[in-house]
């Protein structure tokens, strides 16, 4: 046994705690060493496996779950990398730190402390390999728009602009096709990696894309079986460790010919058994929906043009899941002539309201061509600055889901009503869409409520587009009516001003 | 080996063959005496378990699947039953018998001989445990208001009228509560049977429902593990050689408190394992879905408040399960004040195409008191006369389903557009729903159909409540107008009447 010197031996918990030695440079490394760490306090062992990183470096990467000193101990079919030992102490989270997102409440999401977690999360598909400039600018860019979540390809996105901009790759070997797929290329990963730190910085978390059907030429989307499950170990080696990682197996995942649905199975199980941590993990669809029934997959990501279009579509998929549903692709904010791309902000943003009040979530995607920049250039083919209108509403949403306690707004009387939550019994939410009605009848269902004869509620109007929230006069009792609703004693009535997209939140006062 | 006489040696194919035998009496026979037999034909083995019915008789049911000649050998642990062999020889199907039901094309249904099979069912909770006059009426209704599926309860249903009619039970015991669970009633099975045969004579499929939570003090939802598995065997054993048979292994399996998930997937895995032909399978919820995907689900039934209420709403579970979906139960037509039991015959009808439109299927119920014989006594609680406007209408739906080769509509472009569906990209369907206009402009979508240039179409108008189809005058004429639409070549347009309630459909001209 070795004890190893010079290593960092602080971190804080969730943090990423990191190990290098140096090892064999011959014959090839990648696939001839095998190298990785087994991290240990009291009953609790954490086994990650390690990479090569190149020019004889070899690295483990380890985020602690909990505080206080863990031992680690390397292991390896080499002896320059076996049996070294070190210990570290896990520190007190820093501020912000609040630990992976996971499930929590059946169909919702809180971090490992138990903050709650809604998602709100933006797409852009080629940022990763950009400059380092401009991949910092779109960080800011998701920042200010009050996004929490950012859905990215690890392969580079075959496009007019990429082929311009593409400066490296996954793969060792020429670019453009002559690839040796059993040597990565990890400067390559060490630019995703700076991504994946910029994300963290801004508590973003980062839902990386890991195949994809857009390598044109580069035909990353169709490699050999084994070269697909070397890479998800590689990946999930480099990048588990942060906490803000979700894995995506794929983004349409069956527009791409070559890979059958027992494929994806086989490279879902893959990431999920090489991940000790057990990061949330799914799939996005084209247009066949992945069975999302399987116990690997944490949450349901869907496409669909109709899913948040339609009052009371969205719950149908809750429903027969019981799971996390994120909409993550319910066609672009945009001017394309595309019915995918061109949503206006109004759109979009009812969209986001559709999938709140069904207690499921929606991702943002923009498309706006502009400068004459040409349409491989938009925020969700590369990042960049936001041009649309409609994410201001969007952190405006973002901002009334997470007040108050309780952890996800759940659909009253998802059988009958499609445009009511509520969290804890407390608070409810009434989106009225794009109706426009002068007055709302208090109301609320009695199906999954029990409310005390009497009980007294405040409501406020929230215009959803220009962000107001307005305080209703008067207070609200409720009165069973019938076997459905409760009413209000007075028959009281919530004067509105003949407008759509206008929301109600009613708040019970404290008995 | 000892070979049988006397025994029926014709049957024809899809038929029920049945071998009666004398065996003990003393004892409990129906848990001490094991009983069955093995047909075989070549290398097709088909075993059948047998069932006690009383006073000393065993019986075993075999369903030929083909033609020709089967050899059948019996097994028992009592000598008196085991290794009797008989020779039958199964004929041709006489008119109207098409073999069982089974799933077809991913989403539809066809019988064992290729016909497809659309499934337009009523329901009738308490309809078995009528006196056979009354049932004879209720099966004399059904055929004539076209209905081709039954579901029913197999457990009697607890009720004010059930008290006084109710003269058997499935145990033995006194009637009221002190029922010897090891102990069935072959009386009350052969009722079932005789109920069984009136939709096999007519042509109806028996959606048999095995547990539900109306028993009320005979509380047949509530019994031991062992009872419910010994009842299912019992059940599968006397009644799976009918081919018109499908299990429902519940009504609302949700809303019987002592049964978990997990015992439902035991029960119905019991079901599929006894059943030696693989009958349709399924369960049907009060508020939460069971889990469709499981491999013993052949076909989603569903109960939803919303499910075709929703323009749109109904294609997601589809997409999700790619399983026959059969809305089964969408709310009653109905005089109730209950929300489930007030629709319109109109609205019934609406949401019928709904479910067409979208490649799924819905099912009829009607409780309209009447006569002043109060809510027991309606269609769906005991059967008896249709009062409602809505069956004609359903009957003309089906019609317009069945006509024309293919099985099953498609819905057309399922990601975006929900009033379109097709069938061998021969004949579309657009239904119209609650809108009104004035004219249709003749479009199909791109997305799942390719038109040669220049395909021509006749268009016919269908109003569905006043069930006419009248030919629109004119030849359309297919060009691509964008990604997305083929149009008319001369920008044709269909007129219409301006008024709800309107279907066309497109056919393509042989060209």
């Amino acid at each position: 046994m070795h004890t190893l010197i010079g290593q960092s031996s602080k971190v804080e918990k969730w943090g990423v705690f990191e190990l290098a030695l140096r090892g064999p440079e011959s014959g090839n490394p990648f696939y001839d060493v095998r190298f990785g760490a087994r991290f240990a306090q009291g009953g609790t062992v954490i086994e990650a496996r390690g990479f090569y990183d190149g020019e004889g470096v070899y690295r483990v990467r380890f985020m602690p779950p909990g505080e206080g000193a863990w031992e680690g101990v390397t292991f390896s079919n080499r002896p320059e990398l076996d049996q070294f030992s070190c210990r570290l102490v896990a520190e007190s989270p820093s501020e912000g730190n609040r630990g992976p997102v996971e499930v929590a409440n059946t169909c919702h999401f809180s971090h490992r402390d138990g903050t709650p977690y809604y998602p709100f999360g933006s797409t852009s598909y080629g940022w990763a390999h950009q400059p380092d400039e401009f991949a910092e600018r779109t960080l800011n860019a998701l920042a200010e728009g009050g996004f929490n979540k950012f859905r990215t390809g690890i392969m580079p996105h075959y496009s007019e602009h990429s082929l311009s901009t593409a400066s490296c790759f996954p793969f060792q070997g020429n670019d453009g096709s002559d690839w040796d797929l059993s040597r990565f290329n990890p400067e390559y990963f060490r630019m995703m990696e700076r991504r994946i730190e910029g994300l963290l910085e801004r508590n973003i978390e980062a839902d990386l894309i890991l195949f994809h059907p857009y390598s044109g030429p580069w035909n990353f989307g169709s490699l050999p079986d084994w070269a697909d499950k070397a890479y998800l170990r590689y990946a999930v080696s480099r990048f588990a460790a942060y906490r803000n990682v979700w894995w995506s197996l794929a983004n349409e995942y069956d527009l791409m010919p070559d890979k059958t649905v027992e494929d994806w199975h086989s490279l879902c199980r893959t990431v999920a058994e090489e991940d000790p941590y057990g990061h949330l993990l799914s799939i996005h669809n084209g247009v066949r929906l992945y069975e999302a029934w399987k116990p690997w997959i944490t949450h349901a990501c869907i496409q669909d043009g109709l899913a948040v279009e339609i009052p009371g579509r969205a719950v149908a998929l809750r429903n027969a899941y019981m799971k996390p549903v994120i909409y993550d692709e319910v066609c672009y904010e945009g001017n394309f002539k595309d019915r995918w791309g061109d949503l206006s902000a109004e759109e979009l943003v009812f969209r986001f309201w559709q999938g709140a009040i069904s207690g499921t979530y929606v991702g943002h995607g923009e498309v706006v061509e502009h400068d004459g920049l040409g349409r491989d250039v938009v925020w969700t083919g590369i990042g960049g600055e936001l041009q649309g209108r409609s994410a201001p509403r969007i952190a405006f949403l973002r901002k009334i889901l997470e007040e108050g306690p309780g952890c996800g707004w759940e659909p009253l009387d998802p059988w009958w009503h499609t445009g009511m939550a509520r969290k804890e019994d407390k608070t409810f939410l009434v989106y009225l869409g794009k109706d426009a009605p002068g007055s709302w009848e208090f109301r609320l269902p009695t199906k999954e409520l029990v409310l005390p004869e009497g009980a007294e509620f405040r409501v406020e109007l929230i215009d959803t587009w220009n962000m107001t929230v307005t305080p209703v006069a008067g207070v609200f009792t409720a009165l069973r009516r019938d076997d459905y609703f409760y009413g209000d004693r007075g028959g009281g009535k919530v004067p509105l001003p003949s407008a759509p997209y206008m929301a109600l939140r009613i708040r019970a006062l404290e008995g």
